[in-house]
């Protein structure tokens, strides 16, 4: 996203996504419903790593890759058809063998933030089946898609 | 759900509901997506409120419900087809315009737990678009499901 | 969409939506599960009877709207993720109470249809609870819309 | 399913699975999102699969396997939470590469048929990447099932 398109809310963040409301999305209470957000977050955090140089591989390909452990979302203002959401990804946190993203949901029509929350995502060694430490390579390019040291 | 077959890592929980693990909540890691879970402890939430004597009602038909102020979900175990999993809920503390309900998800495959949560719960007042205090009725239904005080 | 933009595949289709394709669409079979494109109608359908000047009300507005009779889908190629696909729609029939509305979904990635199907969509009398003949201003905007009489 | 239990309109199917409607499966009309019959026929079909013997694999594991090459469902009536769902499969036909599952969804609420429908199934050879002639041991095995030669 062009720089001088993203709102200020969405200043600190270095990813942005940006994702149709489908009328689909809405519950029978007449809004997007909970879950909703939880996928906008997960797609933010591929972009996430795939813009840091980690495209998500399925495991059967070996090696290491994120498995999330825990999801926070909090939900500021309800959205409904139609309108554009723009999710902001951002590592604010490294772990041992963890990390903290956290995310940011921004409504187009409400132009503000809509929700918010993080993500602790662990790497995992899918042949061994168990968390590694963080790879100093994914956190080297997490640092320079931050333009910070952790 | 019969006392007998609740498991004892959901002892605590007054309201269980029994959902399969469904083929399509598998992502292409192989596992259920973390989306899923967020429906489930919606699913939990609905069934509580419907025991205590609380249906969820649509906005339009005026009064108060609850709305979702903010979900925390712990991925504890990878799960996949074919499975059951009983959600547990329960009321655990009251704010003012509040009550937060705590979630556990078991595993009937792995006779374990694979995740757990909790849900900040507002009371809402569909008409005037606002939260209010957490009505005496609503408190007290749920004080005689949990069988004790807040 | 621009038509200089409109790929050939969906030259008939007066109504496109743009959708990116989410990381969770996908399934275990690592392709986007085959309810995702019935989604994908879904939000053809509804931008279509925006565009055509009815868009889609909740029944407590009152009044009539669509309700869906039955859908067919074809899957021609299998999707992952990324991508975005360009979902056309178009009227192609009416009945007395029905119309028929095709849809085509184009795969930027592949660069060719990878999915198409048609939708019967009723019109509905919300109070009443019936079906009801398609009312002649909702005929005419279509007729506008495609630019031909039927 | 117990013989006894299984209602009239699905006594044809000899594949019977129970599904929950979960509140999250409406959709801001305040019925059951038809996104949702194409999931539970889904279930369907993998239930079918592996009742008569073969379960579903990932393609990673080699071998063939069904994909789906069209879908078809018929909305006969609406549905709404709460309710269960019994959804009924059989095989109907084989073609060349082909079979055609039939489906019927049975509203224990409403205490009928809420959709039919039907799915094209192929088999697909992962590794080569085309569609292979349906096994002679899957077509033994469906017979069997259905008690009944094609």
């Amino acid at each position: 996203m062009n720089e001088l398109d993203k709102p200020s809310e969405l200043s600190e963040f270095p990813v942005i996504v940006s994702l149709p409301v489908l009328w689909g999305d809405q519950d029978s209470f007449g809004h997007v419903n909970n879950v909703v957000h939880i996928r906008w977050f997960e797609s933010g955090r591929v972009a996430y790593m795939a813009q840091a140089g980690f495209p998500i591989v399925r495991p059967e390909a070996g090696g290491y890759g994120p498995i999330l452990a825990s999801i926070t979302c909090h939900y500021r203002r309800q959205l409904s058809f139609p309108d554009t959401v723009l999710v902001g990804s951002r590592v604010t946190r490294f772990g041992r063998t963890s990390m903290t993203v956290e995310h940011a949901v921004y409504s187009q029509s409400l132009a503000a933030l809509a929700a918010d929350g993080q993500s602790i995502v662990v790497m995992f060694d899918y042949a061994a089946g168990k968390s590694i430490p963080v790879p100093a390579e994914v956190r080297a390019a997490i640092e320079r898609l931050e333009n910070k040291s952790y």
